[in-house]
């Protein structure tokens, strides 16, 4: 089984990747940047799920977003918590683990056990911080490259992701095309907006803003920018949701039901909501990762990368595609999908595009959205006759 | 001449106040508070331009948004800039100061003349700090009503204000419909959404975050959370733009045309913009007091206080209403504007709404946007003529 043989290839995990398959690439297999520099050596953590199959053709990459990680369908060690997507991959599920072979990795320059700013920098000896090279889509995407290589697997069966991951998928289906057979971008856009950058740069400036950042050196100062990430991660928030979420959700709804207390604690659900979110996060990400995901989403720009023109970064391809966008999601708006799907028709690529009416915002991709899996399925099942899957017994 | 006279009863400028009047109120005209504390003495800052005539008739009422400033028509000292609202307000302007005598004050909380956080209590000898009582935005317009009495003016010509000035404006003809003959909201909402108090909340956190906010004794620790400040002021500033108007004026435009850096520093003009607001607002504007006028937003729900139906607020309401909203705005969204419309229907009072068609979001009230003067100009000609005020020669 190639699956498992993979696994014995690969190092054990060490204290802080408590559960994860690891690769190491060493000297010899540098990671080229877009920033001209390279990464190595460097590491890439990466969960498997279901078995590859003889012909290395079920294989589906799934691609994590902003502060995701390779849990997709298991537990996360950290948090504790179930898989990201459990609702999505798993036996039985859309993404059928029983018949595909799931990869999820996290990406370069997270902070689940790949290399990423929290990682020691082999020329100093100490955490990489702000001297870890600045990490492109397309330099994550380059380094799953060398995960599927290292697995054998010619082509995918298919690349999927939400957000960050959709932006992969279409990195991949654009630079790798003859290597995806089927593509999901899931509320995604092949560009990130000024709005969209803006955010982030709140994000980004709220961290940079908290005196425990250190410059980005807070690991050997033994301190945590906790305030400022916490900060960076409500602003974000508010943007994964809606307003119509937000009012259906908590409205103007008081923690204390029946009165104001006339003070700046949490008077009201939705403030406290917000804190918790913002404090939960800090115990699981790094302030480093986070602003280096937040540069490479803001520097995607899949057409400006080819030359202006983004049906040019699909001319010919082979891939067929799904993309998927939602009616209320304001981060990746739909408008941001049928640009993707006007450029794929002008390069004559097989797309379908679904946009699901939903409230929920941005978020809805990893919810229970019964449209989105009945969407994922019907493509992915489709895909699997044209590519000579065999059906699931 | 009654404008005149006012000026000579108050007292001169102090300091901090390079060049308002001051209404200071002792200890025998406290200002009642909806906290239940009450604030004394006290004082107001405020401006006025034109001439008051006999019948006291002519008075238009400013009120200002959340960091503005008793100089809508007039050069504010402090950034040493022209009025904030001098495209609307001034000689020949829509509202003609010379034939209106308009008023416009520093709200209570406020950090330019008008008591707020940033005022010595008396009790301590001290600035306020967080023991200023938090300030409502009925709390405002009692303090206002304390101004109008002081000149002597029975009845409003007129209230008009946008974003937390349209609350104003509400909270004046829910609470005093007989002192007002026309009201005008603008790019308001009788009601924060969820959403709105979560932008707030994380303004607020981003301020108590910063260890220069020092539990917001900072005047006397000779500090200044300047940091916090500037990040709530970003996240903020998004909130007043639409993602059309950052498109049209920045998209992904670099500062340097030519190359990203591949670092941290701002690589996209939005970036550079959005730090440049945030920092020049931090020279002009007292962290508490952003604190304060946040939560008096947060706070404003005018059914809530008027037991759950909007309608009751303007029952046999006297006052013309003319409501504006700007389709782009999404934190005063055209839908609650329509909200205060239908209920002003419901309550058989008088009112027209013009939705006006921009792309330049929540800000547009403080723009160049001919439309909105020309329904401003239009629904205060035809109230002047109806109140008998005499042309202008």
């Amino acid at each position: 089984m190639a699956a498992r043989r993979a696994r014995n290839d690969t190092a054990s995990n060490q204290a802080n990747e408590p559960s994860s398959q690891v690769l190491k690439l060493g000297e010899d297999r540098p990671l080229r940047l877009d920033s001209g520099k390279t990464l190595t050596p460097f590491q890439i953590a990466y969960e498997t799920y279901g078995t590859l199959n003889e012909a290395r053709s079920n294989a589906i990459l799934i691609c994590h977003a902003l502060t995701g990680d390779q849990y997709v369908a298991s537990r996360n060690p950290v948090t504790g918590k179930p898989g990201w997507w459990e609702l999505m991959v798993g036996p039985g599920r859309v993404v059928d683990t029983d018949r595909f072979f799931v990869i999820c990795s996290n990406v370069v320059g997270g902070c689940l056990g790949s290399t990423g700013p929290a990682s020691i920098n082999p020329d100093t000896g100490r955490a990489y911080g702000l001297d870890l090279p600045v990490i492109t889509i397309a330099d994550m995407v380059r380094a799953q490259v060398m995960l599927i290589d290292h697995f054998g697997i010619d082509r995918l069966f298919s690349v999927i992701g939400g957000s960050m991951g959709g932006m992969q998928v279409l990195e991949w289906a654009a630079s790798y095309p003859e290597r995806v057979f089927t593509a999901l971008p899931i509320a995604a856009g092949a560009r990130h907006s000024a709005q969209n950058i803006a955010f982030h740069e709140v994000g980004r400036q709220a961290v940079m803003a908290d005196p425990d950042w250190c410059g980005g050196r807070y690991i050997e100062e033994g301190r945590r920018p906790e305030k400022g990430l916490a900060v960076a991660r409500m602003a974000a928030h508010i943007t994964y949701l809606s307003e119509t979420a937000l009012h259906r959700k908590f409205g103007r709804n008081l923690q204390d039901r029946e009165n104001l207390t006339f003070g700046f604690d949490a008077d009201f659900q939705i403030e406290s909501y917000l804190r918790h979110q913002g404090m939960t996060f800090v115990d699981r990400f790094d302030a480093n990762s986070y602003l280096y995901m937040t540069r490479a989403m803001d520097y995607f720009d899949l057409a400006t990368d080819r030359g202006g023109l983004l049906a040019d970064a699909f001319a010919n391809s082979p891939t067929r595609f799904c993309v998927v966008s939602f009616t209320s999601d304001w981060l990746f708006p739909t408008a941001e999908s049928r640009m993707v799907v006007r450029a794929l028709n002008a390069a004559g690529a097989s797309v379908s595009f679904v946009e699901i009416e939903t409230d929920r915002g941005h978020d809805a991709f990893l919810l229970d959205e019964p449209e989105l899996f009945a969407a994922v399925r019907g493509f992915l099942d489709s895909a699997a006759r044209a590519r000579g899957l065999e059906p699931v017994l």
